[in-house]
């Protein structure tokens, strides 16, 4: 398992396509999440919720009031990437800048959100967002008890990296709930089908 | 159990007296954690191992190595505090700020490690204790998996605070091992018998 994490060499290019499946194209996929194109995520678990990433004073004077996926996807045409965690390597130095440098190219596609979802708390996915300058580009969601990752199957035991459950590295672009792409690393160290350059190519 | 972590009033001094312990002293606690002054927790929890504080990209480095806490306690004087976590409020503002502050007095008191310890990763602790410019003061270490707090019978749910599965907030004396002093918060939103202040007196 740690060596799964610790592989940051290139895999092969058969690989690289693994996490791939699209509409229409032949589903070549070696992860099986439980959402594949065309689930209705919002439909399919609808008791869950995300929380928007803020300060603990927002937090509190906000109640810890929580968003229900609805309010998230409904009549939007949403980009969303998971990562292991904040303040992990990939998904600080490729995985968030990646979006972040493209986020041009998703408004000129009618992108009403680019998310970023992680099985963090709120607070520590605020301040890693503050850190990395990315909070005007993107939406920070945090899936603290990792219900919503779990919803997708695309949870994710990471102990033996010391981070415990979380998730698989994952994009998915999202209309009105239905997912029309979705794209899962094979391990969670790599970046390639994740990517915002490889989803800009999918919409 | 959200209208406890929120409640940031004060309690009455009679609630404030109620997390502490000492030996020799009457003990008064409303809260029951599995360990009690005289308790050797190395012994306790032979098992059991905390994650230093440290970058992802020395977490890699290190092959995520973890620390024993025989490492951690043995033929050692040690102060050791935990909270609900990193980013949250109490903890940032007051927590860890009255240990820092107080650094000498404990070196003068012949301690020979200050530790702040979370149910958080070692990535996520890290940041946050460069962010509060406290490293060079404090030990910091993660208890990812939270079974060093189970161990000690402080672990706590905070998922009302969106939190998930944390700590109370405590402070304890160690020696070579064995608890001297043990204090524990009635609501992880109080600071009282936890503080930097109230263990030198203590000690």
């Amino acid at each position: 398992m740690a060596s799964t994490i610790l592989k940051w060499t290139s895999c092969s290019a058969m690989k690289s396509m693994a996490g791939g499946l699209r509409i229409g194209a032949t589903p070549f996929r070696a992860f099986a999440a439980k959402v594949e194109a065309g689930t209705d995520i919002v439909a399919a678990a609808p008791d869950v919720s995300l929380q928007k990433a803020r300060s603990w004073d927002d937090g509190v004077a906000s109640k810890f009031s929580t968003t229900p996926l609805k309010d998230i996807f409904r009549d939007r045409r949403v980009v969303i990437f998971g990562l292991p965690g904040a303040y992990t390597g990939v998904c600080s130095q490729q995985h968030v800048p990646s979006y972040k440098n493209n986020i041009d190219k998703f408004r000129d596609e009618k992108v009403d959100s680019v998310i970023c979802v992680a099985v963090n708390d709120p607070y520590v996915l605020n301040a890693w967002a503050e850190k990395l300058e990315a909070k005007d580009a993107i939406e920070f969601y945090g899936d603290f008890d990792g219900s919503f990752h779990k919803s997708l199957g695309l949870e994710k035991d990471l102990s033996a990296a010391l981070l415990g459950p979380r998730s698989h590295r994952w994009s998915a672009f999202v209309v009105d709930g239905k997912v029309k792409v979705l794209n899962v690393e094979e391990n969670p160290s790599d970046f390639k089908v994740s990517s915002a350059e490889h989803i800009l190519k999918q919409i």
